[in-house]
């Protein structure tokens, strides 16, 4: 005999920039916060700065924290949703932006809909789509590829049908790089591109330096834009 | 010889829902809509309710609105932005949810970016994101493709095309039709998807009706769900 109601998984949008305050939240979330003692996130530190930023009078000893990676196994999954089969609501939470955006919390809410436990998602920031809507290209029909292959024939291979993509069928197209080699990136698209493709670099969103760059490939090759360590998502639009 | 700086292009997120209140907004949209009397948006009357709801004492009659829709000419557009060129910040809004993303707004910040106007989106609600998220489908890599083709035989070559996509490449294919048509297309959706292939509807987001189902397409045969005139957004996952 099941009497226990299930508690709810609240996907909670975190800050993009160390430097936004609240106010760069709607307050809802503030008061899903003040509800909460149980997360699952990407690092424990990240969420415990997340939560005295949202709710600084929030007794931190009081948290029990989960962390969510690539490492996890199906096992871990399900006892990091338990608490919500207690009766206990839980918040999910990306290292920044959007959970479930470009990182692995899809599997914990897979998982909830699996066992009947309601989703309940905030809208947040989130620099894909902040660049997509600020970028000029269509948002009427895009593709957001995460991050690009690794493998250099691979990815300029997969470079190249973006291009298409995006001219042909005009799906605006959505990229990242790990932040560290971005320039790198940069370089390859300026040399693999047609000079009229149009790229956009939506740049350190929500920041004080937040930069939102869209120009022709030829005119890129005549700017100098140091992108190393600086969170950027690319787009290819027609 | 320019003395003049221009304006800037805020774009601000709409609530998704009448029953939102400002707290389903972060509070910069209050400032900014503060500051701002000029607005282009999709119809008059929802720019006006909206700066009503953020700001009431906001003076309605010095409201300068403009409208964007897929009627405007290109000469229009260039008259739309006329007021940034000559200082003054404008706020571009969509109906609902985010502007530019499923709306025709992108035409006027492509011409921000080729007239060097600096462009700020202000993060917000979207039934597109919100249902990427809490689909429990992967947000590591996805195609929004807008309104399915009216054609019959290449719409239902597209949601072929979808499955294919979704199954084989874990691309999460997300998309939407004129809410009076959902449940012609849901009807579509379970006549001609594989009864294993999983089907997610982020049904009346944010409101007090809010449903996120993920079932699979044999899951989805047993329901009866109604979804004439509610605002939909399906994707298909793996």
């Amino acid at each position: 005999m099941q009497l226990q109601t299930n508690g709810i998984l609240f996907l909670l949008p975190n800050l993009l920039d160390e430097g936004n305050t609240v106010d760069y939240l709607q307050p809802r979330v503030k008061e899903v916060v003040r509800n909460i003692n149980n997360y699952i996130g990407e690092t424990e530190k990240n969420i415990r700065s997340f939560v005295k930023k949202i709710l600084p009078e929030k007794i931190q000893g009081e948290l029990s924290i989960e962390l969510l990676n690539e490492h996890n196994a199906e096992g871990d999954l399900k006892k990091l949703i338990a608490p919500l089969q207690r009766g206990y609501d839980i918040g999910l939470l990306s290292d920044a932006g959007m959970p479930c955006l470009a990182d692995p919390g899809y599997q914990i809410v897979r998982l909830c809909h699996e066992r009947g436990i309601t989703v309940v998602p905030l809208a947040g920031p989130s620099s894909i789509v902040l660049t997509l809507v600020a970028s000029g290209f269509t948002g009427q029909q895009f593709t957001f590829h995460g991050y690009l292959p690794y493998d250099k024939i691979v990815r300029q291979k997969r470079i190249k049908q973006m291009e298409v993509d995006a001219s042909v069928k005009n799906y605006t197209q959505l990229f990242m790089e790990a932040p560290y080699r971005n320039n790198q990136l940069l370089k390859e698209l300026l040399e693999i591109c047609d000079s009229k493709t149009v790229l956009c670099a939506g740049i350190a969103l929500t920041s004080s330096k937040e930069k939102i760059i869209t120009q022709s490939i030829a005119q890129w090759k005549k700017m100098a834009i140091d992108l190393h360590k600086i969170p950027v998502v690319f787009a290819i639009g027609r």
